[in-house]
């Protein structure tokens, strides 16, 4: 088994480069594990201290339970992966099954910030993307998706992403064995991962 | 024939890389073309003129010549590289056979900087390396090899290197397929490399 840790900011085309890995290996033999369904369980939070809750913080990852279970996939077992709501801010009581595969991708935005983590992968991946580029694609999708203004999007920007990004995602970036600079787009990067990973297999 | 740029700054480990790469390939597949080779001809400056080259600027650089001998070796000739004094800054009398390999290697500091370049090349690397280390790299082998104290080359460097680096080396990250984040002790951003140019070859 392949354990692949693929991080980078938001809107830095992460889950474009996971998107075009898989696609090249059978898809018996590759699972994704998304860093957003590991965001706490907050059963015990009152609704205004879940509405407080800040997505862009590592604190708000229950690493504890993604640890665990890339240790038991790893062993060969499978795993009730957490689903996660944004609506209620909350852990849903629905999981999804997880079977251990050849090649397991975990991706977020902070895949790379727990030592232990980083040494259950075999390949460490930060997918580095110009920030206005990344900016202008969060525009795209918070307006499009979720029904936000720009203006909105460019405040919380600043007050959010961008200080936490600089904080807790970009010192990540030292820890990947290989960068890939401008996102989804670079498809000779992501041809120079792919390779590795179907010679690795 | 694939052609490989490889940049980065001064004390990244490039030469490092460099040598991992060709080392997993027979020799006779292999060729490295030194931008340092590719100083201008300074024949019709007086010594003054000379003492005052900046080397650490684009402008330092003969990209003409270089670029024809890349096309010539991607065409198939071999070519004449000058060879060039550090001691008398002027290109030597002597010349180096350069027969064209599968495998070519332009190593360098800007080597990215030439779009007419760049686009001869099949892969382009950047090696990245943090400021502070590459600081370190450049006053051990500064001390060591050129004689000079601590003080001189941290002068040199804040006054020529750092801004040179800034303005001219840094920015060519943008063209990489493919970045190696901390230079030559990366072995696992490496072998991805290695095992890409031994597939393409």
């Amino acid at each position: 088994m392949i354990i692949i840790g693929i991080a980078g900011g938001t809107g830095s085309g992460k889950t474009t480069v996971v998107k075009k890995i898989a696609e090249t290996l059978p898809p018996e033999n590759v699972a994704v594990i998304p860093l957003d369904s590991y965001y706490n369980d907050t059963t015990n939070l009152t609704e205004e201290q879940r509405r407080e809750i800040n997505f862009d913080h590592p604190d708000a990852f229950d690493w504890k339970l993604l640890f665990e279970h890339i240790k038991q996939l790893r062993a060969g077992y499978a795993v009730a992966q957490p689903t996660y709501s944004y609506i209620e801010c909350n852990r849903m009581k629905e999981t999804i099954h997880v079977e251990p595969k050849p090649v397991m991708i975990i991706e977020g935005i902070m895949t790379l910030i727990k030592k232990n983590l980083r040494d259950l992968m075999d390949l460490k991946i930060f997918v580095d993307t110009d920030s206005d580029e990344r900016l202008i694609r969060i525009i795209k999708r918070d307006v499009l998706e979720r029904g936000r203004t720009a203006e909105m999007v460019m405040e919380r920007y600043m007050a959010v992403l961008k200080p936490m990004h600089l904080e807790f995602i970009e010192p990540t970036k030292r820890y990947a064995d290989i960068i890939i600079p401008q996102g989804g787009d670079n498809e000779k990067g992501i041809s120079i991962i792919k390779k590795y990973i179907l010679q690795a297999k």
